[in-house]
């Protein structure tokens, strides 16, 4: 197999667009150029619409850990109480970040495969009303799961006073998002999952009964201090040398997006969901979340007892087709396609006869062309195929 | 003018070699992929002689800033003592952080324009015995000025059992560093200065001095957290998901830098640098640094009282040439010249001869050619032009 060729189909980092990868590929300007102010600025408020809010968000240059950090110490100081829910490796970090800075500690397990229901976060909360803030996942990568954010954002508000601190790594830029009208008060997201960046930029958006909090919390911080980067903001530009290569990348990416058209773009990635589930399920595998649960960006599949996920990823990986395995106790006891960003209808055909074959290669038990045959029912009846 | 073409001959960002984003356009791959893993440990190896160590480098993925805070956060904690040595912004960003972390502060204010000396420091750390750490900038950026690190080092070691803790960004990679010779323990930069990349990458060298401070030392941190790079480090790999695109065109950085070869890179450096001062004085301008105080990356330029420096910046970008201004109350005072990285002598006498242009379209008293001339001279007399 000609391995220079290759279909990266994991949950991030995701492919570059050629288009973005030319515009990355701009001669490099000063930081605080107003070349580099006037795109700080564009950008700033064309992210808006993706995050479904008329606040300006703040761009950070790091990884999406970071934004998850950043979400934590910019709202809540030591011995202050916060509700993490955990239903996978990401809601795990949340807490992980908690622990680490002294935060007194509600961690709502969930399994891992499955979503909080809003009846289980309103029983939790209404044990703990000292909660100062809550912390979700909204795709949790490392299942595949998708929370129901606005009602789960409601049970908080209507239970607590607390801040509602979302994690949206994988699912912004390709889920509807409505941060105004959900009450949320902090959503993150970093640049190398719907986003089709590179890592390296992470996202924030904040409401103003958020912003109350953080300009007094007295936690210390400094690069993650989102004060910094509102008042630099307002001048249209950052605290710190942005990565100024990816913004020339997110201004074409947002060009993209607006030309596809948000609601489109939401409607591609529901399709991805749709196409890789009835295959997964057509071929004889089994998916790891429930049709209510799933995520329209990254599909876990389980393995079986005959045959290694492991050695499933292999040949896959000799056939082109590169996919994630399970993370901390799901290890060799998942697979994970994503399907977000730049990736369409076409590549998820491609990706499920190739599990077919490696599927067949390692003698998991897989009924060949049946997959891909449910996958095309569901594209052959797209409506928007229909002119 | 042909707006489309520039010249960036401002102290960071540096330009980017074709070669470099050739690279970065590679397409993008997992970073959990054993390529990836490839790439992680042969960077953090390579990157070595280039800080002047035999240990591996820590890669993190944020800007320069990112990366002071982190040698502060990973070896004082609150109620620490430590000193700084503040000559200009960036020594004093490094006091600010330090401040927001609740270290007790001991700052040695430099006039701006000056370098610290060995005497200085000693007098200053013998009335401190308790300091644990001393922070440094090699060169500090808003001035021009190149700190004498091996001779600070080594009052440091006499005097105190301190941390020697330096702020490298827009230094190495153009100035030779000795960082094992030196007894330094921690050493950081950033990627968009010598190292000719956008920003988004940050870098450190850390002794194994250091390290004891750092596995034991209380202070909470995350994302910044030294020992979480260093035990992934140990498996080839970064703790969150890195700025893929940029590893590229690091491992392509690391190849022009190994292909020219490190000695000629700081030789040409402190060749740009004798250009640059001799066409400054030449012409009639005043260099705001002694000789023995520059910095072979950067070189500021003081103002005149009939003239203004802010003007002959906008003249001088008119003309395609852009150069920096002074930060804090040096703004408007001065104008910065960049020389590091993607530069070479031809860009030293084309920016001079159009900074003559510039300031006699500003009436600033400069003598036409005279700049020019002493700057021809110096390159005329490179032995390495010899053969």
């Amino acid at each position: 197999m000609n391995q220079d060729k290759f279909r990266l189909q994991i949950p991030g980092p995701t492919p570059i667009p050629p288009r973005v990868t030319q515009a990355m590929a701009r001669p490099m300007i000063g930081h605080r150029d107003p070349d580099c102010s006037r795109l700080v600025k564009d950008l700033s408020q064309r992210l808006g619409p993706v995050f479904g809010t008329k606040e300006p968000i703040l761009i950070l240059t790091s990884s999406g850990t970071s934004a998850l950090e950043a979400a934590a110490v910019n709202t809540v100081s030591p011995g202050d109480e916060a509700a993490v829910v955990v239903a996978g490796a990401f809601g795990d970090r949340f807490a992980k970040i908690l622990e680490r800075y002294g935060t007194t500690l509600h961690r709502l397990d969930i399994p891992w495969g499955e979503a909080c229901t809003p009846e289980q976060l309103a029983t939790f909360l209404r044990e703990r009303p000292q909660v100062k803030a809550v912390f979700l996942t909204f795709c949790e990568t490392s299942t595949g799961v998708l929370h129901p954010i606005p009602e789960l954002a409601a049970v908080i508000r209507r239970e607590t006073e607390a801040l509602i601190i979302v994690d949206g790594v994988s699912s912004v830029g390709g889920v509807k998002t409505q941060f105004d009208e959900w009450g949320l008060d902090i959503l993150v997201t970093g640049s190398q999952k719907a986003f089709m960046l590179p890592a390296g930029l992470a996202f924030a958006a904040v409401s103003d009964r958020a912003w109350k909090v953080i300009e007094t919390n007295p936690q210390p911080r400094f690069y993650l201090d989102f004060r910094a980067y509102k008042n630099n903001l307002e001048k249209d530009t950052t605290p710190y040398t942005p990565a100024v290569s990816l913004l020339f990348g997110l201004e074409e990416v947002l060009t993209m997006l607006e030309e596809e058209g948000l609601k489109n773009v939401y409607e591609r990635h529901q399709l991805m969901m749709r196409m890789t589930r009835a295959g997964i399920r057509g071929m004889g595998l089994t998916l790891m979340t429930s049709d209510e649960a799933s995520s329209p960006t990254v599909t876990s599949v389980l393995g079986g007892d005959t045959w290694s996920s492991e050695d499933l990823r292999k040949e896959l990986k000799r056939l082109s087709v590169r996919v994630a395995g399970g993370q901390q106790h799901l290890k060799g006891k998942i697979f994970r396609i994503g399907h977000m960003g730049y990736s369409d209808p076409v590549d998820i055909l491609a990706t499920l006869a190739t599990i077919e074959v490696a599927a067949a290669r390692v003698k998991a038990p897989v009924r060949l062309g049946a997959g891909i045959q449910a996958a095309e029912e569901e594209l052959i009846h797209v409506p928007s195929l229909n002119h």
